[in-house]
């Protein structure tokens, strides 16, 4: 597996790659890998001939006063879990690589950023579009791929791609769970063996709004209000939001009517969580 | 020359190119041509294989109230010039095939955008910066052209580029004018023949700035009063800004101590002109 961290290396290897006309493809992480970032690498592998991943915990992706500082990192033991996995190349750029001084540009999408997360994170989706669009500027990937854990990123990636005619195939891949239901994610390191057992809600949550559909329920409201129910508010634990949304246009739904996104964000302790999933009508 | 409307045919044209291991050059533009964007084909074609032109009226970079609507086009008369200058294709995608319904992504360079034309023109330089995105993913260029005419342009162009990895050269054109120093623009068109004339002192204060600076003032304000009586607003002239600034920060200059941007533009009838030179010390 070759370590580049450069980006004009990283160019010229891309460009070798492609004159070659192998198929690339691009995991961009944050690195601190669990079993989700592995299966991102394995579902990918078969849909080209070079496998590459990015790591770099992206700066303009935290708001003032978020976790950036204290995000989990470990890169030696990221790297031998790629290798592992059959990866090509990882891209290990430092910040300085990534935003040099007097760094200027930025790659925004608005309508459906501005809500959920884009609400509670004003610059979340604005980094990680950026990011996004320089990591495929460098990479140079024909396929990338992304979890739907993060659904609304994923769906602002595939709006930027669509809309700024990148020629690049956005895969999105199925949330990634613990044995119990907990959705994996770097931050779920920041929890206690309480506040982990606490963190079940927001899966059970999404597992109940489901039923009470299937038991006919169909009123946004009296489907969140059991969903705030089983989050239960306490000591440890905060609802951010809890949403159902049109899957698409992220607007909300007095209804369930057809598919629809379930969205939550939770703060159990000092790490906020997320979790999703699409509500289906019965057939 | 291939006439190409759609967004992905011009993109596998351009990968089938690629795949050949041919050089690709890109000349934006918003058509109406005269010898200024003649030149740039001419001056590009030496760098690439392929020559392609684009021709779109980028309703993104006007403002409500500019002249969007009234902006020339001749679009047969332009493709026979571009023939004459030996153009491979000329992209000419609808206004629908770039902005669909529901666009919603922008690329936004910020520092070196907010002043001069973006701050006359707000969303000028977001419109550019995001077509001319689109249109290198489109186009899928090793090399593009911009003129000098439009400096700051240049300079946002050029900045996006770096800062998002993008890997383009970027060639700037010295501006070229007509037998009596007029710069050449589109809306040249606007012009009156009475304001044809008047449109002279563009040229003239630029020259007699650099004639100031040679017989030893290099205070800014002594030379922008000497620019601005050149100008002399009448009722067809109305200066929008005369401005000195350092040429890559776009910062004021109290006093040219090197090489400064002397930057103009100038409302002449409906016409909002732009002209420009970079002023030197004498050596």
């Amino acid at each position: 597996m070759r370590i580049i961290e450069s980006v004009s290396e990283m160019q010229q290897q891309a460009d070798l790659w492609r004159r070659e006309s192998r198929r690339i493809a691009l995991v961009p992480t944050m690195g601190y890998f669990h079993e989700g970032h592995l299966a991102l690498m394995r579902a990918i592998r078969d849909h080209a001939d070079i496998l590459v991943i990015s790591i770099f915990v992206n700066p303009a992706q935290f708001g003032p006063g978020e976790d950036f500082e204290r995000y989990p990192r470990n890169l030696e033991r990221d790297l031998g879990l790629a290798r592992g996995v059959g990866v090509d190349a990882a891209f290990v750029p430092t910040t300085g690589e990534i935003y040099p001084e007097g760094y200027q540009t930025f790659v925004e999408v608005k309508g459906i950023t501005q809500t959920l997360c884009g609400k509670s994170r004003p610059n979340f989706f604005r980094g990680v579009t950026t990011v996004v669009s320089k990591l495929f500027n460098i990479v140079k990937p024909h396929v990338a791929i992304f979890g739907e854990k993060d659904f609304q990123q994923l769906m602002t990636i595939r709006r930027m791609v669509g809309d700024l005619n990148m020629d690049i195939q956005i895969l999105g891949h199925p949330t990634v769970r613990e044995a119990d239901g907990l959705a994996m994610s770097s931050r779920n390191a920041y929890l206690t063996s309480d506040q982990r057992f606490k963190a079940l809600r927001l899966s059970r949550s999404l597992k109940e709004a489901q039923d009470l559909l299937d038991r006919g329920e169909r009123r946004s409201d009296a489907i969140l209000s059991r969903v705030r129910e089983v989050l239960a508010e306490d000591g440890d634990v905060r609802i951010d939001y809890a949403e159902l949304r049109d899957p698409h246009s992220f607007e909300e739904v007095p209804e369930v009517t057809g598919p629809t996104l379930l969205a939550l964000a939770v703060f159990v302790g000092v790490a906020r969580l997320i979790d999703n999933c699409i509500l289906h009508l019965s057939s």
